[in-house]
């Protein structure tokens, strides 16, 4: 069966509701989905303006530690990341689950600290995950991520690439509890399959 | 019964689908719309940019037939639409979707000749007609749908704002046959009133 994709970044507090979402579809309703990563850092910058499908301004192309706070928190999280996925598929869920509840659940700042301390906690084999994060694979991994994100034409997270092909960003507010997680995500299905092809619903802020 | 507002642009092809699947509904379903102006052309002008809430830039302080070809089309569309609204309500439904069909549909110009077109196959009174379109109380009817859509926060058309109070922005690409707009209707409102308070659908667009 083919996975839907998820792109996320861990900046965003939106990506995170959408990543309960998918693990409760995941663990309790046999949905597959396949992690990967959007940098919105990298969307919005300011050289990457003229167009969101070729990118000049590339994450990867960054050092570690270079930049801005969320440039820099970023860069390192994806790489955590991509280091968590060369070990088991749940053993990566919970790293990135538990990152995700460290930064916008528990505020904690995305940091290295904050990183070590979701590896420990997912039980990734710690002395593996510290080898591989500093490989270069895991960089040209992230970078097919961006890339991919980048010929989808994604713009924030997360964004579900149904299998049928269908992508959309899906921001919603609220944490959804278990019970209503499959309603919540079959609305969403059912808003991109419709025959209507429905582009946009966006709510209008008031003043 | 509260109507449910929609917010609309004769220059936008999405509003014009958005009014055929609204007026099934009224028609044969027993809702109930308000029509409501929102303008493109001072939405989306460079000195209304710092802010959506607060315009500086009002279509209404434009001399007839001034600006661009958006804009005075759109003021002359909607002044026209003003005059329309002040005889019955059908006769506006039929007059309103008569100048869409005609622009979005069959390709004709939004100008003078097009609305008094539209105006003759709705069978509006034409002599009140003419005489309402130059009277100062449509220029502030329009000035009214301008700033309350600013107030919401309109960013685009059509928006529709549901009698509990969502308003949300329901972009979609097809024209909806009369047997499915029920259920394309059902769907955005489902959306609205998930308790995932939904604020984001939108699909990426592929390079």
């Amino acid at each position: 069966m083919t996975p839907t994709q998820i792109y996320f970044d861990f900046l965003c507090p939106y990506a995170w509701r959408g990543l309960e979402l998918a693990d409760v579809l995941r663990r309790e309703h046999a949905h597959t989905f396949e992690l990967r990563h959007f940098s919105l850092v990298q969307g919005n910058h300011p050289e990457n303006a003229a167009s969101r499908h070729v990118p000049v301004w590339w994450l990867t192309d960054q050092t570690n530690g270079e930049g801005s706070a969320a440039q820099s928190s970023s860069l390192l999280a994806f790489l955590a990341d991509q280091a968590a996925a060369r070990q088991s598929e749940d053993a990566r869920w919970r790293f990135v689950l538990t990152l995700f509840r460290a930064v916008h659940q528990d505020k904690a700042e995305l940091n290295e600290a904050t990183v070590e301390a979701a590896a420990r906690t997912a039980g990734l084999d710690l002395a593996q995950f510290g080898t591989d994060r500093q490989i270069d694979p895991v960089r040209t991994d992230l970078r097919a991520d961006l890339a991919a994100a980048a010929e989808l034409g994604v713009f924030g997270t997360p964004t579900f690439v149904l299998p049928q092909g269908h992508a959309a960003y899906f921001r919603f507010a609220n944490l959804v509890p278990s019970e209503k997680a499959l309603e919540t995500y079959q609305l969403y299905v059912s808003v991109l399959e419709s025959d209507a092809r429905i582009e946009t619903i966006k709510r209008a802020k008031r003043a």
